[in-house]
C-alpha cells in the first residue's frame, strides 16, 4: 500500500533525490560534451522508470522545484500522454516555462488528452494558431463548452465547473438508477450525488449516492432525492463557492442557468486549490509580491514581480525622509533625536502590521461589516494605547538612562503612544477603504501602513521634540 | 433550492443584518431596563425562528462576528441540541468565550450530542471535572476511542482521525455488500469508499463506491477492490496528510495501526479546515501575532498575543537605536544623513519581506532542498542587485539635487545595494536556519529581517559617509 508514514514518506523524498541527482549528472555531462563539442547521447532509461512510478502530482511537485535547465530536461523524459495532466498540477509560473519549450505539435498532442474544463484551464497561456487548431479539432458539444468556459473570468464558478453530468428523472425506481449505471464504464471523479433532472434539463434535485444505497431498490427516485441542494450559477464569485463547499462540507455540487437548466458541475478538488491559492496570494500580496512566483523564476521576472511595490516603497521612504528635513534644525541641536527617531517608526510599523494582517484575514471570511467596525476600531485602539504607555515608559526610561534627560523620556514615551494610537487607526481605516473602493485589501498593505506609520512616527516625535525645545524644556545640545 | 447566487447570497447577508438588527435591539432594551431598574423579559421568539432557519456553520459565523455582549446573547437563543456542532464550527478563541458563558451541566448535555472525535477536539478547553463526567457516561468502546484520540497531538493524524468505519470482507459478491449497506440507517459522512479488512480487521484495501456501483453485482470484492490505496498512521504529521489528500484528490482514507489494522479514518473536510488553518498561522505568524485571534477578543487578551513580538521588536529597534548612536559625530557635521538613512533602512525591509515571504511559502509545499540552495541564494542575490543599483542609482540622483553633493549620491547608492543585498542573503538565510533549528520560519520571520535591514542599513550607510568624511570626499557641514 501506498503508506504516507516515515518510512514510505523517505522513499518519496529518496525518489526525488534519485532524480535529482540522475538530472544533475545528465546536466553535467552535457555540458561537459558541449565544451568538448563532442556528441551527447544521453541514455535516459532509467531516468524515464523512475518517472513512471510517480504520480502526475508528484512529477508536478519535482518541476516546480527544480531551476530551469534540470527543469527542462526532467519535462523532456516525461511520456508525452500524461504532458496534459502535468500541466494542469503545476503553478501558472512554471507551465508558462513548460509551454514555451514545447512546440506546436506536442502541445496540441497533450491538449487533446484533456476534458474541455482542463482545456480551458490551460487555454490562456496557450498561442491563437495553436488555441484555433485545437478548437477545430472539437466536436460542436465540446467546442461549446470550451467557449462557454473561455467566456466566463478567470474567478467565476463558470471558469471552474466541469461538465461531465451523471443526471437521471424522477420518475423511476433505485433498482433502475443502479441497472442504468452498471452501463457505464466509469463516473466522473467525485461523485457523491447524481443529478435528478427533467425533460428539458431543469435541474429538480440531487440523489445523493448515500440514498441509492441505503434505501430499498423498489423506492421512487423523487422519495428520496434532495430538492433542497446548494446551487451555483456561472457567474457566482469562485472563492464564494469555495467557502460554500467549505462551510455545507460539499463533494460535489451541480452549476444552473438562469433558468435553472443544469449546465455543469463544481468539484471539491477545484475549491481545495482554489481555497489554498486564495490565502496564499493574499500573504503574497501584502508582503509586496504582485503574483504566485516560482522560486526559480527569471531574475528579470522576479524583478518585475518586486518592482511596483518597491517602487511605491521608495516614493513613500523618501516622504518620510522629507518629513526627517523638516526638522533638520532640531536634530542638528540635539543629535540623540536621530537616533531614537527609528524606534519610534519601528514600532509603530510592526504594531499595524499586526493590526492591518488581522483585519485583512477577518474581511477574507467576512467578519467584518459596517455595524461592527467602530467598536473593533475602540479594541484596536484601547490595545495600541496600553501598548504605547507600557513599551513607551520602558524606552522612555532607557532614553532618560543613555541621555541623561527626563524630558526626552517623556518625548519618546508620548510619540509612541501617539504613533500606535495611529498604527491602529490605519491598520483599521486602510484595509476598509480599500474594500470601499473595490480593491483588495491585501495588496501592498504592509507597504502602506509602514509609510504611514515611519512618516507619521518622524513627525510626532521629532515635532514633539522642537515643541519641548522651543519651551526650553528640551536640552539644546546632546 | 438554496442558491449561492446573487439573490440567494443577499438573502443570506439580509437574515444576518436582520439578526444583527434584533440583537442590537435586545441589547439596548437590557441596558435601558438595567438603568431604569425595571425587570427585563424579552421575547426572543422572533429571534429564535429566524436561527432555527440556518446552518450550524452560519450561526458559528455570526457569533465570529458579534462583540462578546451580543455574542452571548445570540448564544443563549441557540436551541441547546445545536450548541455541539456549533461549539465544533467556531474558532478556539471564540469557543473559548462561550464555554465560558455555560454552565457545567450546559457543557454536558452539548457535548453528549457529539461522536468521539469531535469530543476528543473540545476536551482540551473543558474542565477536569466536566471532562471526567463525561468520559465516566461513555461506554467502554468510546470511552477507548477519546482517550485514543487525546493520546496524538494536535497535529498529528491520530487526533484528527474518526472512527466511523464502514468495513466488508472480500470473499463476498458485490450483490451481498449492496444488501448489507441497505440495513443501515445512516453511512458516515464522505463515504466515497467502504474498507476492506480481514477477520483480524487488517486493511486488505478499499471498495470505492464507484466500483460497487459500476460492477455487476455477481462480481467479488477482491476482483474490483483497490489493494493499493493510500493509507495513513495515527501518528503521521496532519499537514503532510492534508497534502497527501490535495495532491492525491482523496475524499476519504483509511488509518491504520503499526500491524496494519484498520484503527479509524481520514475525511476531507477535516483536511480542508487544516489547509486553510496552516495558511493562514503562516501569514498571522510572519505578521508577529502569535495565534488566532478573533476579532473580538478581549484587549487583555489581544495584547498577550501581540507582547512577544512587540517586545522583540522593541528590542531590535533600541539595537538599531544604537548602531545610529555609534555615528552621533558623523551625523552632528552633516544632518542629512539623518533624513536619509531611513530610506536605505526601508528599503531593504520591504525588500527582505519579499524574499522571505517568497521562501517561507515555497518551503510550506517543500520545494526547497540543500541542492537547490545555492542556486536560488544566487537568484535571489542578482535580483537583489540590480534593484539597488537602479533604485540606488535613483535615489542617489535625488540626493544630489537636494543637498547638493555627488558624493553624498554616491555614498547613498553604495547602501542601498549592500543593504539589497544583505536582504537577500538573509531573507534565505534566516527561515533555512530556522528550520534547521526544528522551528516554523513563518514565525516572526518580518520582525527578524526588518531588524537586520535596519540595523544593517544604518551600519552600512552611516559607515559608509563616515569613511567619505575620513577621506574628505563628503562635505562636514550640511
Amino acid at each position: 500500500m501506498t503508506e504516507i508514514e516515515t518510512k514510505q514518506q523517505e522513499s518519496l523524498q529518496d525518489r526525488f533525490d534519485q532524480i535529482q541527482t540522475l538530472l544533475r549528472q545528465y546536466s553535467k555531462e552535457k555540458t561537459q560534451a558541449k565544451e568538448e563539442q563532442i556528441p551527447f547521447h544521453p541514455d535516459y532509461t532509467e531516468l524515464q522508470k523512475k518517472l513512471e512510478e510517480l504520480h502526475s502530482a508528484d512529477i508536478a511537485d519535482l518541476l516546480e522545484a527544480l531551476p530551469l535547465d534540470e527543469r527542462l530536461l526532467l519535462w523532456q523524459c516525461v511520456k508525452s500522454d500524461r504532458d496534459g495532466d502535468i500541466l494542469l498540477e503545476v503553478s501558472d509560473a512554471v507551465r508558462e516555462s513548460l509551454l514555451a519549450d514545447m512546440d506546436d505539435h506536442e502541445i496540441i498532442a497533450a491538449a487533446k488528452e484533456l476534458d474541455t474544463d482542463e482545456l480551458a484551464d490551460l487555454a490562456p497561456e496557450l498561442s491563437n494558431d495553436v488555441l484555433q487548431e485545437l478548437i477545430s479539432s472539437l466536436d460542436t458539444q465540446d467546442r461549446e463548452q470550451l467557449q462557454s468556459a473561455l467566456s466566463y473570468e478567470e474567478d467565476q464558478v463558470g471558469a471552474l465547473m466541469d461538465f461531465e453530468i451523471l443526471s437521471i428523472r424522477d420518475d423511476v425506481t433505485l433498482e433502475v438508477v443502479l441497472r442504468y449505471l452498471r452501463r457505464f464504464k466509469e463516473f466522473p471523479d467525485h461523485t457523491d450525488k447524481i443529478f435528478v433532472v427533467d425533460s428539458a434539463s431543469v435541474l429538480k434535485g440531487v440523489l445523493p449516492i448515500k440514498q441509492l444505497l441505503l434505501n430499498d431498490p423498489d423506492i421512487l427516485v423523487s422519495d428520496v432525492m434532495s430538492d433542497d441542494p446548494v446551487v451555483f450559477n456561472p457567474d457566482n464569485d469562485a472563492y464564494e463557492a469555495a467557502q460554500a463547499f467549505e462551510r455545507y462540507d460539499l463533494i460535489s455540487a451541480p452549476v444552473v442557468d438562469k433558468n435553472n437548466k443544469l449546465i455543469g458541475r463544481l468539484t471539491i478538488d477545484e475549491m481545495v486549490d482554489l481555497i489554498r491559492e486564495e490565502t496564499e496570494t493574499e500573504m503574497l500580496n501584502m508582503a509586496g509580491l504582485r503574483e504566485d512566483e516560482d522560486i526559480f523564476a527569471s531574475v528579470w521576472r522576479s524583478l518585475r514581480n518586486r518592482w511596483a511595490w518597491l517602487a511605491i516603497n521608495l516614493i513613500t521612504a523618501f516622504i518620510a525622509s522629507r518629513v526627517i528635513g523638516l526638522f533638520d534644525g532640531t536634530i542638528e541641536k540635539l543629535v540623540a533625536l536621530a537616533a531614537l527617531m527609528p524606534i519610534v517608526a519601528g514600532i509603530g510599523g510592526n504594531s499595524g502590521n499586526q493590526t492591518i494582517t488581522m483585519i485583512v484575514r477577518a474581511m477574507a471570511l467576512d467578519q467584518i461589516t459596517t455595524a461592527n467596525t467602530f467598536r473593533l476600531l475602540r479594541k484596536e485602539l484601547s490595545v495600541s494605547f496600553i501598548n504605547g504607555i507600557v513599551w513607551g515608559s520602558v524606552i522612555g526610561v532607557v532614553a532618560y538612562y543613555l541621555y541623561g534627560s527626563w524630558s526626552l523620556g517623556i518625548v519618546m514615551t508620548l510619540a509612541m503612544t501617539l504613533n500606535l494610537l495611529l498604527s491602529a487607526l490605519m491598520g483599521v481605516i486602510i484595509p476598509m477603504a480599500m474594500v470601499k473602493f473595490g480593491r483588495d485589501p491585501a495588496i501592498g498593505s504592509s507597504v502602506m501602513i509602514t509609510a504611514i506609520t515611519d512618516s507619521g512616527g518622524f513627525f510626532i516625535f521629532l515635532g514633539l521634540a522642537t515643541l519641548f525645545m522651543g519651551f526650553g524644556i528640551l536640552p539644546a545640545t546632546s
